[in-house]
């Protein structure tokens, strides 16, 4: 058996990290919801709405395990019995029919926050999002194939900093580099395509027409979101990695940084 | 007012972000605990055992917030105000005290779990962590300097994938980088130096003798861990960083990996 789940056309899944509905978030994921609703059959996770629980705990593995064992075979085993929670399921099912995910969030210490960490973890199940092995090359499906293939995601992301302190050579690390494990280790592992992150800088000093700014600035993303290159991180099964562990030595030789994974243009 | 807590000499904090005391996790915890007894004062926080809350909300920056604020602004007025949550404020207390931090997690999707993530999210708040300017230099005293300076942390983390996979070109990107958000953006931020990452590969894959294996390998480097160095950032102060944004235009020209925020040897 295989664990690709073919995507609903026209089915978009948002999920919102942010506490509150008041807040910068709170507009920007009430009108980007809005914006895609003329195209796109929409749900939505919002996740402190939700009272999502995003503890990866006994729940999901199973209580009273005597003996050391990999947490992720047990969650992927309980998946299979189809013995995962409810809230578990209820999440795997919307992330299945969409075609298109939609992360929103604001940037805590650099990454999402604790509630859609939790989400990842608890919802990318063994067997739902990963686990299988390519037929015809032997590899694990992962890395631009995997249970979630067919699937384009759209990072939002606020911020905080301005452009240059997370920029290419800001003092915070550049943003692509502090969301490679999320737009690579997360979305691209399970087969998820990426846009380019969409960014709002200095998110905590915008005034009301900023806001409006911004705003206008995502519903117009959302528009034209169909018709946009998606990211070309290298894929496992095209060869360029040996024996699936690390980039070939004639590829890039010398480079260490995380670019050394997104494919060359041409 | 300055918000630097000194730490209390043989005080050591080891945070531990593993749901099964009967995993390797467990079993480095408990050892790397007793090694660290004969000559700390060791104070735990077992996220798990605690029931540890991960989600920042409402508790943390006050209900019935009518207009859009600034989260981390709120959460600092709490703290000044005394009104954090008490689990919150037992934590800040456990660090405040430590000047040895070990934070011991296992690697979930290329970072933290997220019961550790909103450990960060809700016990490093302005006020506590962050927030103060440096007033000879009229910049805020994060990178090197901050709320938590004349600290050391220990981070210990257990990986299924071997060494070449999150090794300097492996395939889902080396450790170090995929860390950078916690060593630089969390610890070093708040002014935490760090030793060199402590690594247990292939941790779904180790046999009885390979556990007693890394367990003597975690207890003879707590043996040594105050004489070992630290990690080398770039110290905010120092200069390096124009207007505080980003890496001045003469240091390591061109380059935009995340290695540039490490100071070149000698």
């Amino acid at each position: 058996m295989t664990i690709t789940h073919p995507p609903t056309p026209g089915t978009a899944l948002w999920v919102h990290a942010h506490p509150s509905r008041r807040s910068l978030n709170g507009r920007l994921f009430e009108e980007g919801v809005q914006e895609l609703s003329g195209r796109y059959d929409v749900t939505t996770s919002d996740l402190y709405a939700q009272g999502f629980d995003p503890v990866l705990g006994e729940r999901d593995f199973g209580a009273g395990v005597e003996e050391p064992r990999n947490i992720a075979e047990l969650v992927g085993a309980a998946y299979s019995g189809g013995r995962l929670p409810t809230d578990v399921r209820a999440e795997q099912a919307k992330l299945a029919a969409a075609e298109l995910l939609v992360l929103q969030f604001p940037l805590w210490w650099y990454g999402p926050p604790a509630i859609l960490k939790g989400w990842i973890d608890r919802v990318l199940t063994a067997g739902f999002a990963y686990g299988d092995l390519d037929p015809d090359l032997g590899v694990p499906r992962r890395y631009g194939d995997g249970g979630l293939v067919g699937r384009t995601a759209l990072v939002v992301v606020t911020a905080g900093e301005d452009a240059r302190s997370i920029g290419a050579r800001g003092i915070s690390g550049d943003l692509e580099s502090l969301l490679f494990p999320l737009t690579h280790g997360v979305l691209w592992y399970v087969g998820i395509e990426t846009l380019d992150l969409h960014v709002v800088h200095d998110a905590d000093a915008l005034d009301a027409r900023e806001v409006e700014r911004e705003v206008d600035r995502l519903r117009e993303r959302l528009r034209g979101v169909e018709a946009e290159p998606v990211r070309r991180f290298r894929r496992l099964r095209d060869g360029d990695y040996q024996g699936t562990r690390a980039l070939r030595a004639d590829l890039l030789p010398g480079r260490t940084d995380l670019g050394i994974h997104v494919l060359p243009p041409g």
